[in-house]
């Protein structure tokens, strides 16, 4: 398994492009995306759990019924949720696109993301996608993931290669999500490509299983978006044995589908919206993975937890309460709390109750931009992982007049 | 039902005090309360659910046990919670008080809110009890409801007289809370005193009914606190014919309960650490009342809906979004979303779709300091009310350097 550059192009017979078309105000910011795979490749996708889901979703949802898909567009500044002819326009967008690749309307992905309930308007997206489709190159991955940017300060791709049967493999994905993070079964929007070769079923059942350990353990504010969604292209043009059921194969194939969603997490938790720390809450010593995860997004959660990470105030009492009120059973006379980072490793809290410790060298690792949060249960072998961000003055700032 | 001035003290028999002893480094602020009947009372209470409890609530528990209680002492500026010898010194200060009083230990409830994990020193409670004791009188509710205030700004008390067969009772409470608010099944610090004569189990099962809609549809910041409690002191000196079953009276009492609480509840929510406003979300039109309380509740958790709030921002998507994903079984295409306050009434969202609005007039609707956000689901009939407040830059700065 080895990072490579390249993002969502880093895999063989990928194209992408992003272009300003005028959705957003501001000129210099990309609002139109495009990912287009030189044949038609296996497709597996994850919707969000919220019952208002945007109209995107669905019409992807009817496209991908048949587990194939080549083109992936998305626009940003608009969420085309809640609008009352948001099918229609989603539908209008992938026919535009159709039309001018010249491919199937039925194998198109459709996103949006952005203001919720205000109608899309269709017209600068037809005008633009000429110049998206002509513009589109094999080294343009970064474009396509500053197209879908909203309150992110930061472009989230990251890519690997991978050895299926001796042959080369490469597997990338570019992401957006900053604020409105609580995913739940699905999440926020991460398109991934890769040239392996791997049946529909596999890829969906790979996609299906990562998540659970990966986009759905990250949280910025608690609030599940409306139109999260993960999708997966596989072009199979590595010409690797097909995999078609578990084995060595698919174990690597998971193998590399996590490096990259772990990857794309930490740069999502750490670029929630006003964030100045990614927070990474390690459970361990659980009786069970459900314990484990329920505790450490309970942490992540907590807002009096990461307003004291903002403050690098090593009040561990924030942690405990968090672990306290997350309806998992645990014995809270056996945890142990931990904070490290760069700066080092400190033990707060032992057996359930404070511990001295030195407030001058907890400072110093909580003033680093990535901490560590280390809970351990002391009750089995069940461990978990969760990514969270600070809450900062920021987030209230982005989210306090977020439509003007 | 009439609202009356004395808070904890408006009832017959009932004495307070608040003084500085020394826990609080800041001289102007009380940081020790006392509440005493003249009388032994009934007592009933609720505490928190969360798994770490403070010490003191597990002392009260016991001493509560036989339904009697006679005085309440609690201390600010430390919560006595999550350190080796915090039920030793919760028995302490029950004892300590008992003596100067001359009252059974037994009889005592003991509460301390404040910082976790840290060891609460005795001295400077044993040192102040005299003075404590001392400085009793039926006009020191505001003493005592100052002697409980930690990051609160506003002191909270309340008081009604109502009628049980003919006779005059009163009923009245003081309450903390401002961060760490999210009860759930008990809630907060709430003291309250009440004339009325009632059995211990008639008691318990007004507060523990009221609770279900009052306290624990509360939510600053979605944390549940280590050491909510809810008491209630009856001391019968009205002379009513003593409520011992269901009835007018008994009715009649939950009204006047339900009216003191419902105040301390908007009390606690409009001084949420950081707030400028007071939301109050109320929900109609539901299939039954779990549902209503959820999406109730969901709403007024949401970080994004809260920070919306605080910028006057009539973003409705994020009220609609946190129905979505609240868990309730809602049809989402029959919601309507308004915003009221003094300034007016506005539609902005009607079937689950947006509606044009009037930006100018929301704008001077959410510009005042108590907003409702009004969601009818179309569905049913049943309905419910939930608490909360914006989320602030105060909130961040609050929070982010708690301890010191």
């Amino acid at each position: 398994m080895k990072l490579i550059p390249g993002g969502v192009c880093a895999a063989q017979g990928f194209l992408a492009n992003g272009i300003h078309c005028g959705i957003r105000k501001n000129k210099s910011k990309r609002d139109l995306a495009l990912i287009f795979s030189e044949v038609p490749a296996t497709a597996a996708a994850v919707y969000t759990t919220n019952l208002v889901k945007g109209a995107p979703l669905a019409v992807t949802r009817r496209h991908l019924s048949d587990g194939r898909a080549q083109a992936i567009i998305c626009n940003s500044g608009n969420a085309n949720t809640c609008n009352a002819n948001g099918i229609e326009i989603a539908e209008q967008m992938s026919a535009l696109l159709a039309k001018e690749m010249n491919i199937d309307a039925e194998n198109v992905v459709v996103a949006s993301t952005g203001v919720i309930g205000q109608p899309l308007n269709l017209e600068p997206i037809a005008n633009g996608i000429p110049a998206l489709v002509q513009g589109l190159g094999n080294n343009r991955s970064a474009e396509a993931a500053e197209g879908i940017m909203t309150t992110d300060t930061k472009l989230k791709e990251v890519a690997v290669s991978f050895e299926i049967g001796g042959v080369t493999c490469r597997l990338g994905g570019i992401a957006k999500g900053s604020g409105m993070i609580h995913p739940n079964m699905a999440t926020m929007l991460v398109f991934i490509t890769t040239d392996c070769a791997i049946s529909s079923e596999m890829l969906q059942k790979a996609l299906s299983s990562d998540i659970r350990n990966t986009f759905n353990m990250v949280s910025v504010d608690g609030d599940t978006s409306t139109n999260d969604m993960v999708t997966v292209l596989a072009n199979g043009m590595a010409k690797n044995p097909c995999i078609s059921e578990e084995g060595d194969g698919f174990a690597t194939f998971m193998k590399a589908l996590n490096t990259v969603t772990v990857a794309l997490c930490r740069m999502i938790a750490g670029d929630g919206e006003g964030a100045t720390k990614l927070l990474e809450c390690k459970v361990d010593g659980a009786k069970d993975e459900a314990t484990a995860k329920t505790v450490a997004k309970s942490i992540i959660c907590s807002s009096l937890t990461k307003a004291a990470m903002f403050g690098a105030d090593a009040n561990w009492g924030r942690v405990f309460c968090a672990i306290g009120y997350s309806g998992a059973d645990v014995d809270v006379n056996r945890v142990d709390v931990r904070f490290r980072s760069a700066k080092g490793e400190i033990l707060v809290c032992k057996d359930g109750a404070g511990v001295d410790f030195s407030e001058e060298l907890a400072k110093q690792i909580l003033l680093e931009g990535e901490i560590e949060i280390l809970v351990s249960l002391n009750s089995g072998d069940a461990c978990a992982t969760a990514w969270g961000c600070d809450l900062t003055y920021d987030y209230v700032k982005i989210n306090g007049d977020y439509r003007t």
